[in-house]
């Protein structure tokens, strides 16, 4: 036998999850409530319903259709949140445009989202025009500001923002559609090959929205949201759409913020202001925020930040609590759209000293309702909640990417045996907080295990006569593949240490449990220097090429 | 053109929404929870677990394939909780009896869900044995206690509950199936009709879940609900799926308590000594409560209470309020599953004196996140939300019953117009709360409006000589129908007042647009009584059978 399936009369209505149902209950519950852009513009959430259906006949007049792309080229404002439900609502997808890319990544990505309409800030206007005969499917440009240029430029420009909203009904009548209508799209940077598209349906939206809603507002974890934050965004809303924030605070109906293109000291000026009390951003902006002399002057103890983008050190933690802001790190990426886990402070923590806080506060965090976390050894089985088994981080949630545009054989590669792979090392520690050690890119998988490189080289660099170590892996007939570690000598010990000293130091971790056994160095090279990439991490790319041909029935030594 | 589906690369996770995945997040985050039984029984939520995986394998070894029916009959508790998922989990339905029905009902319900296994609690093996021979589709019987009576009964009883769990494994592969899967089913009491069954999906429970958590947890709207609640139900479990909110407090990982069949006195102990902070029950509970002398030792001023079922007047609910207790009225019914409204109170309302409250948190409710709700002409066009339009009540959820079971006609005039009618008479004002008048049987559908009986009742009875009025239609060529109303005068107005004087008081009404045009009573008869229900209320019913034969082109006085 098998399930009994639910019987629909004809006139049943399904409900499907598009991101129009979101703006409901904001209009319902709060339609006072205010969305403001810098200093420049300001009104309420019947006002927002009202301009999303302006933004809509505007887009249907310039003949967007349903399944056509519509590129945004623009900095955190209303105009993004108002394109971020017009565009999808009318059945097409909106493209997050990342405009920090160079021009070449720009052309790439327009062509392959096949962006037929680009609502574009006036400000890359100049690079618009310097592309425009290399973009395969563009048919017209929105632009916002910019009303002098309209007339002048090679573009065809349809009008600016602003006039073509105040030509257009304030109604718009947003037909139905399946909820597996792709919504969102935008690309995943590779280190050095194609950006890879990923797409995001109204389902998907929807029920990301409502993870980091129950996440964020239902478990008495720190930080909190709800209605009555007022959100203001500082990351680029291009990433990973705006995290999802921006559809959750709009459901939400909370107060929002947009500062546009700001400097430190506009962001901490309207943070006092408008009395923002929640944002996201990556761990360089809490850094250049600290060490603005005006925040000495700004009271951000009602702020709630979430980090993400890259590790928050402990250290800067604890520089932000101490001045009061309530601060954690998130963990996603493009393909997983993008919240999994969240380093949330469980309630019996919450009086834990800072600096206890700060270690709970950066780690990789919990995973938010909905999402199915596992760390799994390399044939895929799930190890325990340890604090030490490591692993692949592997997910599943009702709202990652279901693959790569175009690109089915990175798509299989990316969800083989059913699990999206994150390409993370980590651990689950007995807590059930994800700890992430190294990408999976720079780690080696050996004998069935996962041996993280940047722990490797902690215990080398252990020893007295080893002033820098780096791990990189060779392939093993064997076993897969085995480390190779670079080691830089000490000066005063050239000479006197060896490649067999190096190695029976790592076995004595073997014998107290820490590393594998695998996890032993078959080769060790002492050199002169190790390489680096330009912001001094040590560059595994360069180290993985220049390895390549290193051969283990070679002798040691033989390798360069 | 039309939208563009999302592409899924073969090996990609679907991620069905089913009620299994609302488990995995309290494992995570509070897995020494507890769950209780009245003072009989305490585990966590680890536990929970493994004693779901274990009736999983009890019913499976029972044969309970997927797609069959497995009726539970029992108070509340911690195996209602455990049946709640271990049936649905493994693909198969369970049939939430109604205990307190008459053995006719039983089984004309058990028959038509075509329940193969019953749950039941001891108390109804009786019951079940006097009914035996005419339920067509039980196999089997597990009985919650009574081991004694195991081997006496002349039903096939497997085994008592407890015993058959620790005889099973504790942990089940719970397999992926399709989120329209049939999860539960149950049915609706019709006046004096059939029972209507209805059915809800996996993914409308887990839609209807996570909508209330919106509800109660995001909106700082009161009464508010977390992880951190103590959660004990006091409506019975088989009423409309808990009301959904023991998959909420589920989800949450909340600490629960299970009452079983209790007194108040028990109740209120158990309110004290769990430290119980969340309960749904019906208006009379509360009273019930309030009303018994134990209150006075109890301090329930963390106790917060959701009321449906029947109007919560507003003097109960400022009896309740000044005992400590956070209440509000809530609105569904069995075919919407049932969540609608809430009366919660804005926040911006907090301060009001308890009086001005109880006049919001008695109204009919603020419509839940997703829920799209309507007032409705008598052609099906939504009415302002100005505080004064009447209309119908119609609804859209993503968790509304398709359908009722096997009954296509009662199923389309269900949905017809692609809203679910939920057959209630009411208005929204411009707060956007509801305010329910009438049920549509009872209201008056004349020249394109809604007459509410019972505010023609109040109008006319604001007359000097007016005892009582009781307001009834009649069929109109015309107009479709008209208002009847049967006035019994005060003593010493007898033969002093006529129909005619009535029917002027009332087009004062209109005059001053309380009333519309055809509300005025096309004929008014002066009676001696009017027909009241046991209970004292007007009977609606006996009114319109009465009135059936009544025809306006009779004089009056010649009705009956």
């Amino acid at each position: 036998m098998s399930v009994r399936l639910i019987e629909s009369t004809p006139s049943a209505y399904g409900y499907p999850l598009l991101i129009k149902n979101l703006l409901k209950t904001p209009r319902v519950y709060s339609p006072d409530r205010e969305i403001i852009f810098q200093d420049k513009s300001r009104y309420d959430y019947r006002t927002l319903y009202r301009r999303i259906c302006r933004l809509a006949h505007v887009l249907d007049r310039a003949g967007v259709k349903q399944g056509e792309t519509v590129a945004v080229m623009e900095y955190d404002s209303h105009r993004y949140l108002e394109s971020f439900f017009a565009i999808p609502m009318m059945g097409s997808v909106i493209h997050t445009v990342n405009i920090r890319r160079s021009p070449e990544s720009l052309v790439y990505t327009l062509n392959h989202a096949e962006s037929a309409v680009i609502i574009a800030n006036i400000e890359f206007l100049a690079l618009l025009e310097s592309i425009q005969d290399r973009l395969t499917h563009l048919k017209k440009i929105i632009l916002i500001d910019g009303e002098a240029e309209t007339a002048t430029t090679s573009l065809e420009v349809v009008g600016t923002y602003e006039d073509l909203l105040a030509d257009s009904p304030a109604d718009f009548r947003f037909e139905d559609f399946s909820e597996d209508a792709v919504a969102a799209t935008f690309y995943a940077v590779g280190s050095g090959r194609a950006p890879k598209g990923v797409c995001f349906s109204h389902r998907q939206l929807v029920m990301h929205t409502y993870s980091i809603l129950a996440c964020l507002c239902a478990y008495r974890f720190q930080p909190m949201a709800d209605s009555g934050d007022v959100y203001m965004p500082l990351t680029p809303m291009f990433h990973v759409n705006a995290w999802g924030l921006v559809h959750l605070f709009t459901h939400l109906g909370a107060k929002q913020v947009y500062p546009g293109r700001s400097d430190p000291e506009t962001i901490l000026d309207l943070v006092q202001a408008e009395g923002v009390t929640f944002s996201h951003c990556d761990p360089s902006l809490i850094h250049t925020l600290i060490n603005c002399p005006r925040i000495k002057e700004v009271d951000l103890s009602g702020w709630k930040v979430i980090v993400g983008g890259a590790p928050l050190s402990p250290d800067l933690c604890r520089s932000a609590l101490e001045l009061g802001i309530n601060i954690c790190s998130v963990y996603g990426m493009a393909e997983t759209g993008p919240m999994l886990t969240a380093a949330a402070l469980k309630p019996h923590m919450a009086d834990w000293s800072l600096a206890r806080q700060a270690d709970v506060r950066t780690r990789t965090g919990l995973p938010a309702p909905l999402v199915h976390l596992e760390v799994v050894d390399v044939l895929g089985d799930p190890l325990p909640h340890d604090g030490k088994s490591i692993g692949e981080v592997v997910v599943r949630a009702p709202w990652l990417t279901r693959g790569y545009t175009g690109n089915p054989e990175e798509s299989e590669k990316l969800w083989r045996g059913g699990w999206l792979h994150t390409g993370d090392i980590g651990y689950i520690d007995e807590e059930e907080y994800l700890h992430l050690t190294d990408r999976t890119e720079d780690a080696i998988k050996t004998g069935g295990e996962w041996i993280p490189s940047m722990e490797l080289e902690d215990i080398i660099c252990e020893h007295e006569a080893v002033g820098e170590a780096a791990v990189t892996r060779v392939p093993d007939e064997k076993y897969g593949e085995k480390p190779l570690a670079l080691v830089v000598l000490k000066p005063g010990f050239e000479g006197k240490v060896d490649e067999e000293t190096i190695r029976r130091f790592c076995k004595e971790y073997v014998r107290k449990g820490v590393l594998p056994k695998h996890g032993v160095p078959e080769r060790i090279a002492i050199v002169d220097a190790i390489p680096r990439t330009s912001v001094g991490k040590i560059s595994r790319r360069q180290l993985r090429q220049q390895n390549k041909p290193f051969d283990l029935n070679r002798e040691p030594g033989s390798s360069d």
